[in-house]
């Protein structure tokens, strides 16, 4: 682990990410495994005071702390959104975290995931107990392809589609472009709807404001929420929706609420993620 | 500097505040201050990404790039709570950034700043802009006194009381006790309400919890909510109040709200801010 010293983990932006140089150091007792797949350097370090924190390419992906902030507002949101979602696409998202929240859905016949990295799945069911239980789930299936390519072949078959993708580096950059979200729009039912995690609201308005222009381009309706995962650069976290139909605050199906074990997400606060800060509402678009 | 290494630096909880052991690290470029005042130490860095950040003994108290966050979520909730504030009182906040964002409501009259340690607002005044400008408002009056003993010479005084306090440690712990809650309850009007930073809802739960006890002791309204002010640990920090007759949702003056040039603080922030996590909202009282 090049980037641990005196055993503290923290992410190295390396002059070039937002923020470039302001860093959540974390204290380590342990690594837990360190490997290389074909596509990225998988690190797994047990932490004092968030659990186990995984890393692709020494960038937090999850803390075991607080990863349920993150999984239940990149799922639940769209989820009672939609009026009557059946069949669920997860892109990425290898940590089977998403996966978990949607099974709490018990209307969702068909959950396919869609992870280019197998190491990812199998190192995360090796370390976390929750994701032997999600993949032994019959609703659930796994698919080890390039996303791209996955859904160059699925037309008008998914309600929701998620994307639970790295940032937008290196091979993740073109799941931030057209291309990819009009093969989003296409394998999306007539009515679906998608979401991606889009970065931080504070460190990266610029980005996301450009992401939601492109994302205008291909769907009726966007729009930006955010939710505080304290674990990612400024606790402060956005996703962005891409809608063929539905408005996740005019259509929230809040007669549908129901409390399924939520952590974080709430009815209240489904319609608080979409208040955004003046300095983001008045950046130019 | 001890805190600071290689020319970063992050907090130290020393293993006592939460979170133990996950700080924010910040790069720097220089110390424009390093100082002991009789009641603590203060320092002013000028890092990379935060602009000029402002610590007393090693605790961040604010950073430029952000100090705009908590500062107008500080205040602008309870101004526009209040139908017709015109007095309001500042305990600590000898950076001045609360009276700065007071200012900017022009039906206030009068702004009393209750500041222990005069050298904090002394060096703040040489090395931020803008609280020369603030200072020299007539509207403004600045005491250098103890807290406690300068309420207890003030009865149905004031509309608005706002705590800009350090954590409670030390000193400042009778800041969060019933004693100190009772001469702000004495020193508001008959409908007056305060506001007091109260740390982070994640990782102090049970402290906020326990403070909201003690506040509804005192108190016959008491509501917690929320900010995300990226400096601080997590990235998002919660605010209590303490209210003789209104409540900042249902009593929220969205006729008189206007845009007094917030950079955070808006009509929706001001509703989304009192939606609370469940974990939060589900943990005993």
């Amino acid at each position: 682990m090049d980037k641990m010293k005196d055993q503290w983990f923290g992410e190295d932006h390396n002059g070039t990410i937002e923020p470039k140089y302001t860093h959540t150091h974390w204290k380590i007792k342990k690594t837990l495994f360190t490997g290389q797949s074909p596509f990225q350097k998988l690190d797994f370090l047990e932490s004092y005071d968030h659990g186990i924190i995984f890393t692709l390419d020494g960038l937090i992906m999850t803390s075991e702390r607080d990863e349920f902030i993150y999984h239940e507002m990149l799922t639940h949101v769209s989820l009672y959104t939609h009026p009557d979602p059946k069949k669920v696409l997860v892109i990425g998202g290898g940590d089977c975290g998403a996966l978990r929240e949607i099974l709490k859905h018990p209307a969702i016949e068909k959950i396919h995931l869609c992870e280019i990295d197998k190491m990812v799945v199998e190192k995360c069911e090796d370390i976390f107990p929750y994701v032997r239980e999600v993949l032994k789930n019959p609703r659930i299936e796994t698919f080890y392809e390039d996303g791209f390519h996955f859904l160059e072949n699925n037309t008008n078959t998914y309600d929701i589609i998620l994307v639970d993708s790295t940032d937008p580096i290196g091979e993740a950059v073109k799941l931030f472009e057209v291309p990819f979200l009009r093969l989003c729009y296409k394998a999306l039912t007539a009515d679906g709807m998608m979401v991606t995690q889009c970065g931080s609201p504070f460190y990266q308005t610029r980005f996301i404001k450009d992401l939601q222009r492109v994302m205008k381009s291909v769907f009726p309706l966007s729009q930006v929420y955010t939710a505080s995962v304290h674990s990612y650069p400024g606790g402060y976290w956005g996703f962005l929706t891409g809608s063929r139909k539905y408005d996740p605050v005019k259509d929230f199906q809040v007669d549908k609420y129901r409390d399924l074990n939520f952590k974080y997400y709430n009815d209240l606060i489904h319609r608080a993620a979409f208040a955004l800060p003046s300095y983001f509402v008045k950046q130019d678009s």
